[in-house]
C-alpha cells in the first residue's frame, strides 16, 4: 500500500493528502468545505477526546451544551470577536422549503427570518449571554465548563484535518471572580494541553503567548502550544484565552462579591479541534504510512496467523489465546484477524500503512520454538521473542515506542530550533524551515514586515527559555527577549 | 426545594418545565426553540451516550462524521424524505457578514450561496452520497456505522428535550448486500434499544412497527419502543427503520455481488435522541423531584457528614474514608460532601431533588455507634446500617433501586394497558390516557379518524402479544390483531 504513498521528499503536501486519504482517516465531502471523518480516522479523535475529557473533568470541569446558531446581534456585541468573525460566518436566513412546480424544491420566501443566525463559529457570545442568568453572586464562580461541539468557519482554501469550514472541537468558557484566578485558569488549560501534547500525542510543543495580532478576536492575551511538523513548518496545536471582562461587559454579567459590591465576571476560553489530528499525522508518519502513538491508536496490537490450512490457524488461535486474553486483561486492545479472504501479507502492509504500533506474526514454526515474530511500526524492526511472559513484553514495548515516538519528535525539533541575529541571516534560514529565535522590537509594524518578505509569523513569545535583551534583527531597536518565528500551517 | 415544584395531580405539564428547569437539566435559550443542556442534564446524557455506544461497538459498529450542511438538491433526490423534512428545515444561504455604516453589521449580500445548504434534519442523504465512494462490491458490505450528532428540525411548538429545534442525538446508517440482512439489523437495533431502555433507564418498552402514515420519509418501515409516561400519554422512544434500496436508488449505490452481477444496496437507519431525557424523567420523577436509574445517576451515592465544627468533621472523614474507598473501587460513583456554607437540610433537600439515587449521612452519634443513616431516593426511606461491609450493601441497595423503579414503571404501564372493543367505550377510555389495545381495520381513513375524533394515535402493531383476529372497533371491518391507540408527546 505504501507503494500508493507520495514521498515525503518529493512533494510533502501530496504526501499529506495522500495518507490521510488512503489510511482512511477523512475524506473531501461534496459540501464545499466540510470533511467526512472516516471510522479510522474518528477512532484516533475518539481517543483524544476520551483522553482530553478525562484531563477536564480532574480539574474540575463539566460538560454542558449550548445552541447551534448565534443571533446576529450577539456576535456583534463585543466589537473586535466580530470584526475577527464576520468575514467567515455560514448565515441561516430561512426556515422552511417549498414545491415549486417550476424549480423543484425551493426556499420558501414566506419562511424569512426576522433576524438571521450565525452558524456558531465559536460559542462565547451565546454562552455568555447564558452566563448572566447563572451568575449572581461569587458563590456561583468559579463557573467551569467545557463544551464538544462541531463549530463551522467558511474557509475559502480548505485542507483535511488542518482548515476546514466544520471542524470537531471543545471550547471550555470559565467564569471567575478576579483577574488572577482567571489568568491561573488560562494557564491551568495551557498545561492541560501540554501534557496531552506531549504524553499522548507524543508532540513536543513551545507554550508561549501571542502578539497582539495573533490574538483571539476578543482576547485580552492568548496563550498557545507550538509544535514543529517535519516539513519544518509550525502548527498551533492548541490556545487558551484570557478574556478579561470583554464578554462580560458585552452580556452585562455582573456578579456581588463577598464585599457586596457588583462587578463584571473574568473570563477565559480554550480549545483544541480535529486539526490536532493533522498534528498527529504530519510530526511521526512516514513514507511507509501513518505512525500512531500507542495511547492513540484505535488498536495497539494486530495479531496475524499463518496457517496454509483451518486445523493450522485453529492450533495458533489456541496457541495465542492466554496472550489475547493476558493483554486485553492489561487493557491492550488487540485485533486477532482470522479473515481467511486476505493473505497475511497483505495484512502486513495494512496494519503498516495505517500505523497499528505492533503486529505479532505466528506460524507452525513459532508453535514449535515456543515463540513469536513481533514488528514495531516506528521503526520497522522485527524479532521473533519467546512467548513466555510475551504480554509484559508487549505492554514495554508499546511504552518504548511511546516514548520513542516523542524523543525523535523532539530531537527533530531541537534541530530545527536555531538562534539568528541578523535579518540577512533569517531570510536565508527561513527557507530552511524550523523555529527561529530571534530579537523583535515588539512592533506590530516590524512583525508585518517580516510576514510580508518571508511568509514567516511570530508564533509565540516563549513562556520559558532565554530572557536576555538584545537588539531587533531587523530595525536594530531594543528588544526584551528572542521570540519564536517560522513558516506556519 | 421540592416546594418550588408544581404537582404532577395539579398540572402535569408545568410539573414537567418546572422540574427540567429547576433540577438545572436544561433551559430554553434566547435562540427560538433551542435549548441549552445544563451540566447536570448534560452528565446524564453522557452516560446514556457510553451505554449506548459500548452496545453498539458490541454489535460491530463504528463510529463516523458526515457534514452538518446538506446541498438543498441532495435532500430533494428522495421523494417522500424531502416532503417528509422540507416544512422545518434551516437554510443556510450566505457565508459572510460585513459592517454597514447605517445598520451595523449585515449580511453581505455578495456572499450568497450558488446552492443553498440545508442544516441535516437526519443525514441519509449526505450519507448515501458518501457510500456511493465506499461500496463497490460484497466484501464492502455491510458497512455499520454510527454518527454522534447535532440536527435540526425547526419546530413552530418546542418543548423541553422533548421537542426542540436543535437536538442531540445518534443515527447509525448500514448498508447490506441482501434485504434479509437489512431487516436482521433493523430488528437488532430495536432490539440494543429495548435493552436499553429497559436495563439502563429503567423504562418498560413495547416494540412494534409504525403504520404507513407514522413511518419515516423514505423508509419502507419503522419499527419503534413506546413507552407509557406517568401522565398515560405516550412517548415513542427509538425508531430503526429498514429503507430498502430507496436512498440507493436516489443515490446509485451499487455494489457487485458474488454473482459478479450489480444490485442496489439495501439500507437501514435508527436512532435515539436527547428525547430519552424527556422519557427518563416523565417515567421515574415524582413531586419531591427528579428520580434517576442508579446507573444513570452522575453521582450514585451522596455522602453528607454531620459535623458541629472542624474537629468533627475530621473525625467523620477519617470514619468513612475506608466506606468512600471501597465505593469507588467497585465502579460506584460517590461524593464527600464537606462544603461547610452549606447546611445538612440543604444539602439533603438538594440531593433529593436532583435525583442522587442514594445518600448517606453521618453524624457524632454514628460513629460512636458504628452506623451510618442511608435513605434511598425511590422510596425515600431512610435507615441506621452498621458500618460493617457497607459497601456491599450500598451495591445491592442501588441494584434493587434500578429494579425498583423498572417494576414499578411496568405495573403504571399494565395497569395503564387495556383491550377495548368498541369505539364509544375508546372515547371514554383514552380519557383516562395509557394505551388501549384495540381492533383496526388497517386503513389510513379509520386511522385519521380516530386521530381527528380522539387525538389518538396508532403507536405501534406491537410485535409481540395478542395475534387474534377480530373486527376493527370503528368501520366493523376484519382486523388481523390488536394494535396499540394512544394519545401521545
Amino acid at each position: 500500500m505504501a507503494d500508493m504513498l507520495t514521498k515525503r521528499a518529493t512533494d510533502y503536501a501530496q504526501w499529506y493528502n495522500d495518507l490521510v486519504l488512503k489510511a482512511d482517516l477523512a475524506e473531501h465531502s461534496d459540501v464545499r468545505g466540510c470533511m467526512v471523518i472516516k471510522p479510522h480516522g474518528y477512532a484516533i479523535w475518539e481517543k483524544m477526546q476520551r483522553a482530553l475529557d478525562d484531563m477536564f473533568k480532574e480539574t474540575g470541569h463539566t460538560n454542558a451544551y449550548f445552541p447551534l446558531f448565534i443571533p446576529k446581534s450577539y456576535l456583534a456585541k463585543e466589537a473586535s470577536h466580530v470584526e475577527g468573525f464576520a468575514k467567515e460566518c455560514a448565515v441561516v436566513t430561512h426556515y422552511r422549503l417549498k414545491s415549486d412546480p417550476e424549480h423543484g424544491v425551493v426556499v420558501d420566501p414566506e419562511a424569512k427570518l426576522e433576524e438571521e443566525l450565525i452558524v456558531r463559529p465559536t460559542s462565547e457570545t451565546i454562552i455568555w449571554n447564558t452566563y448572566r442568568g447563572w451568575i449572581k453572586s461569587y458563590r456561583d464562580l468559579p463557573l467551569l465548563i467545557n463544551q464538544w461541539a462541531n463549530v463551522v468557519r467558511w474557509e475559502m482554501r480548505t485542507r483535511l484535518f488542518l482548515r476546514t469550514a466544520e471542524f470537531l472541537w471543545q471550547e471550555g468558557h470559565t467564569a471567575h471572580a478576579t483577574q488572577a484566578e482567571a489568568i491561573e485558569e488560562t494557564e491551568r488549560m495551557l498545561e492541560v494541553y501540554r501534557r496531552f501534547a506531549e504524553e499522548w500525542l507524543a508532540i513536543p510543543v513551545i507554550k508561549g503567548i501571542k502578539t497582539a495580532s495573533e490574538r483571539f478576536a476578543g482576547a485580552e492575551e492568548t496563550y498557545c502550544i507550538e509544535a514543529l511538523m517535519q516539513d519544518g513548518k509550525a502548527l498551533q496545536a492548541g490556545t487558551s484565552h484570557f478574556l478579561g471582562q470583554n464578554f462580560a461587559k458585552a452580556f452585562d454579567v455582573l456578579f456581588t462579591n463577598k464585599e457586596n459590591r457588583q462587578e463584571h465576571v473574568w473570563a477565559t476560553s480554550w480549545g483544541v479541534s480535529t486539526r490536532l489530528m493533522g498534528a498527529l499525522i504530519m510530526t511521526h508518519s512516514d513514507d511507509q504510512g501513518l505512525v500512531l502513538p500507542p495511547k492513540l491508536a484505535p488498536v495497539q496490537v494486530a495479531v496475524v496467523p499463518i496457517a496454509k490450512n483451518n486445523e493450522q490457524l485453529e492450533a495458533i488461535r489456541a496457541y495465542v489465546q492466554p496472550t489475547l486474553t493476558a493483554l486485553r486483561s492489561k487493557g491492550i486492545s488487540v485485533k486477532f484477524d482470522d479473515d481467511d479472504t486476505k493473505k497475511p501479507g497483505w495484512k502486513f502492509a495494512e496494519y503498516e500503512f495505517k500505523g497499528y504500533p505492533v503486529r505479532i506474526a505466528i506460524g507452525p514454526r513459532d508453535m514449535e520454538n515456543g515463540t513469536v515474530e513481533v514488528a514495531r511500526r516506528d521503526t520497522l524492526e522485527k524479532q521473533v521473542m519467546q512467548i513466555t511472559d510475551i504480554a509484559d513484553k508487549i505492554e514495554h514495548l508499546l511504552q518504548a515506542i511511546q516514548d520513542n515516538l516523542f524523543q525523535k519528535a523532539l530531537a527533530m525539533r531541537e534541530a530545527g530550533t536555531r538562534a539568528v541575529d541578523t535579518y540577512e541571516e533569517f531570510k536565508v534560514e527561513i527557507e530552511k524551515g524550523g523555529f527561529l529565535l530571534a530579537h523583535w522590537d515588539g512592533t506590530a509594524e516590524t512583525e508585518a514586515r517580516v510576514k510580508e518578505e518571508t511568509k514567516a509569523t511570530i508564533r509565540c513569545l516563549p513562556l520559558d527559555g532565554d530572557n536576555a535583551p538584545g537588539h531587533c534583527m531587523v530595525t536594530g531597536k531594543p528588544s526584551a527577549r528572542r521570540v519564536i518565528f517560522a513558516r506556519a500551517y
